[in-house]
């Protein structure tokens, strides 16, 4: 059996379930879905006591399966009012499904002047702990302390200071192979609904347990040998990411004119070329950095690194393309160092680095600071350690909440989450993901730059509307389904220019429990997982008005392709008709 | 004929139109409501070239009927995002009614960084000029300098510095009969639709006009004379409000436990005495106040006032019972002068007082200041001056903008505007009100205090659910009736308890234009706009899930009646059902 592990946060109480009477066959994001659509009220207030946090680990964690060991975490978002499922690398999940818990279910509140604590989960149960001392620290202080304390193979999940107070884009952030608190749950403010229940962090110790049992060991074995030849032999997967991670998009992108430059005015920008994933290698590879690493024990696409500074100091690491594109192409900064150091604060804050680049060009828009002034955004994000700052307290409830802040009129979000770094007018595909999935702007809910951009998959015009639609629906459920198996969701590339891959990933769940599974069961979860997003959301009073982008994308030509996004919300439907 | 005035914000153009091409019949809140739907795409950007912002003229406007001087202004509200009338007192409907203007729509919009412009009104057309010399300025200078400018005998309605920043509870202020700025379309942001368009201000000149002529001048003024005595002989209209103000309210509401104390913990507050009308008014006796002053001409209820200061010297007017409620109990200031220079500050800012007491209450709830601090709460507004003060950013934005910004959990908004002075657990009635009005938190949309607690036009238990959803439901029709008549709200309380009321109503506006009109006919009307304002709101997106209160209330008992929010969702929307 799997369980699930239920932590009541007011009373600090805890207890056990068998997964399988109310959740069975559910792992990662199709189990934190349907507990937050079957056991929050969907008009609850996402900081109030109603409001549930759920980490899940995914079908396929814990096991020997490459690049599975990722972590969902689920609830009701305080940033965009839906459902969220923020889903993040580190160490954590792994040790979490080793511990036979496929589900933790944070529950209830403390009353609002209440302590931090920290939960530990071993063997033995949940022990809490007072975090007075790490309260207002930030995240890279805290996971020190807590490895220190706790054993340095433990996993840490905790957030900062913006998670203490609320903040709206409040990551969660996972203590990744070296330690570092570089992994996140980034979007939809994780963070602020952990926060509200005044976790400091949770430990996770799988010292003394063994993995629970795959039930076909050979078909196992067999399968998960075929699942890395799949990932080894694909160009992207195989080469691509592992020599210069996601920021091997920067000159893509750009040279696709769909690179979003100073808050989405044009889709290319002049000094791309300080800011590419090949410069950052050759720095990393000039100070003794690291160009390649996994977040989690088992990935072999290895797309992290450690960044380093000009003194050969560990700066980041979990650099990826959307921060970099946020403060260096939307805000204009071009030193890659200083785009680092924003990327470590924002890790150590604990607030999502898409939102809070976005942000930055939000203040640069409504002439808080100069544009592309890279010290000024500096300066800015510190502000939001300091929870008395009303400045801080602005940028680090995102987006939307700055722009609305400094008076600007183009705001870029989508259910009052911030767009990610592919204009949606010369990547259409990634528009209508952006338009529609229940998430708000969200690239990694249907990466359609898969075929408009990269030909991965098919080859379908970004520039035009013609069949982004239907790409769209069918990533949004694809993603769906790898996010229930704990698979990191750049298997993608792979699996959708590979035959056999589904199948591939359907026998290694069957093997893994002994059931019946096929290929067909991968998309029909995938399904299942949107129909109950879709329902949360519609019961929290979301309707087709807000499945549409800001008004200045539809008015306005993006250079050079000047092409606007021409989809009218009744369309935009078709994306979810399932 | 009665005439449209469009004019493009954008293009500095205008032009007349005849009203009863596609607007026939329609005055006040009818007409503001009716443009805004057909003619505002309801997913539009509120401040965005997309809104318009429409200035409406009621259908008795201009002529002798008394308490008939009402300005409607409506539009996209940028604070709840759905249709918006606010309207308010001052010396600009009448003379826009004596230009046949029924109402003046503002369309498009310059450039961001486009310079502010004044807008003249008279009998020869439309004038434009540059505000630079305003701009920044408070309402009370701006309206000094053009009425200076402009002559004694104009109308203003002006944006303060919240206003030209997009702030979302600026409001607009309009010039009373003795030029103070001190009237206001308060609620829901329609300075910042303005200040989005770039107008300071309009000034309104009829001189060397005749008023519309009216179409049965005797049956006119025989129903007149009826409607004069009907006001004077109630004694809420001809007694309460004359004497004390709205302010006469604090004791009655606190006596009733529904006055909302340190953000809606309790329902009674013990400093009450030191801020009740009849200490107001003792105050001003003493120093040379007015106690007793009409909004506009021809206004015989006079339930405003001049509030002067300890030397005596003028400091506000228009000091009502909801602005003392919300910085006097609501955020536990407990002098009365301090509480006046808040009122002041908000006018000359241009800002909603009901929501920014609510605000200041926040900053008091998340730790920014002191309860029950006025000299802070002071200093609070007067930062809404800089317009690159993110403290002042953040209060301009009202309520739910500071409740989030300060983390505070129990935020008191419907729709994102704050709530009244009612405590919605005690007054049952005006919480249906509150929850299901399509204007957000609005007592005036529904005054059930009148048979809840005042006895006026019905008895119904304010503690109970029983019979306050048809109670609400019956004002709330009534209620936008009166609004498309130009007729001050307050004269419902008498309308209310006195038997052919509806009928000498419905005869001034069949004399002034000639036409039938029944009694039956002023509910069709108010049914009419309501029907416009529901479809407005859901094709921007709202649904019941939008018609609620904040969960505290539903979990939080009220002291001293311990009383707590009842009604569900599906119950609420029987208010709706037309």
């Amino acid at each position: 059996m799997s369980r699930i592990l239920r932590i009541n946060t007011k009373e600090r109480t805890f207890s056990y379930e068998d997964a399988t009477e109310k959740y069975a066959g559910l792992g990662g994001r199709a189990l934190t879905s349907r507990i937050v659509l079957k056991e929050v009220p969907a008009t609850c207030n996402p900081i109030g006591p109603d409001n549930k946090m759920v980490i899940a680990a995914g079908l396929l964690t814990g096991t020997i399966a490459a690049n599975s060991g990722r972590a969902s975490v689920g609830a009701k978002s305080p940033l965009t009012g839906g459902i969220k499922e923020s889903n993040s690398g580190g160490m954590f999940a792994q040790k979490q499904a080793k511990l036979d818990i496929i589900g933790i279910v944070l529950e209830d509140k403390p009353e609002v002047d209440a302590p931090f604590f920290n939960i530990i989960i071993d063997k033995d149960g949940v022990r809490f702990e007072d975090a007075s001392d790490l309260t207002g620290k930030g995240t890279y202080a805290s996971t020190e302390t807590l490895l220190e304390r706790h054993g340095a193979k433990t996993g840490v999940m905790v957030i900062g200071p913006a998670g203490e107070t609320l903040r709206k884009v409040a990551s969660i952030q996972f203590s990744d192979p070296n330690g570092n608190p570089a992994r996140a749950a980034g979007r939809g403010g994780m963070g602020a609904v952990m926060g509200s229940k005044k976790v400091k962090a949770i430990i996770i110790d799988d010292a003394g347990v063994k993995a629970p049992a795959v039930a076909d060991k050979e078909a196992f074995k067999e399968a998960a040998k075929r699942w890395v030849s799949i990932l080894k032999d694909h160009p992207v997967t195989g080469q691509g990411l592992p020599a210069f991670g996601t920021n091997i998009l920067v000159n893509i992108i750009n040279e696709a004119g769909a690179f979003p430059t100073k808050n989405f005015r044009t889709g290319q920008c002049e000094h791309v070329g300080e800011i590419s994933g090949e410069k950052i290698v050759e720095n990393m590879e000039a100070r003794k950095g690291t160009v390649k690493e996994g977040c989690h024990p088992g990935c072999i696409i290895q797309c992290s690194q450690a960044y380093t500074d000009k003194d050969e100091k560990y700066l980041t690491s979990g650099f990826e393309y959307e921060t970099v594109w946020a403060f260096g192409g939307n805000a204009l900064i071009k030193d890659v160092d200083t785009i680092a150091m924003c990327d470590r604060l924002c890790d150590d804050l604990g607030v999502d680095t898409i939102d809070m680049g976005n942000a930055v060009a939000m203040a640069m828009d409504g002439g808080i600071i100069p544009w592309g002034d890279g010290d000024a955004a500096v300066n800015l994000l510190k502000r939001i350690y300091d929870k008395k700052d009303p400045l801080g307290q602005i940028m680090g409830n995102g987006t939307a909440f700055a722009g609305e802040a400094f008076g600007v009129e183009r705001i870029p979000v989508v259910k009052r989450q911030a767009l990610p770094a592919y204009d949606p007018r010369s990547v259409k595909g990634v528009g209508v993901t952006y338009a529609t999935t229940p998430m708000g702007a969200d690239h990694t809910a249907g990466y359609a730059v898969c075929q408009n951009i990269l030909k991965v998959g098919g080859d379908v015009n970004p520039l035009a509307p013609e069949g982004n639609v239907d790409v769209s629906k069918n990533l949004q459920i694809a993603t769906a389904a790898v996010d229930a198996t704990g698979l990191c969701l750049f298997v993608a590339f792979a699996v959708l220019d590979t035959e056999d891959s589904l199948e591939v990933i359907a026998k290694m769940i069957a093997a893994r429990f002994g059931i019946d599974f096929t290929p067909d069961d991968v998309g029909k979860a995938g399904i299942a997982i949107l129909q109950d997003e879709y329902a949360f959301n519609e019961a929290a009073g979301f309707t087709k008005a807000d499945d549409q982008l800001p008004e200045f994308f539809i008015k306005e030509s993006l250079p050079p392709h000047n092409t606007k996004w021409e989809f009218s919300t009744d369309e935009l439907q078709k994306a979810k008709a399932l």
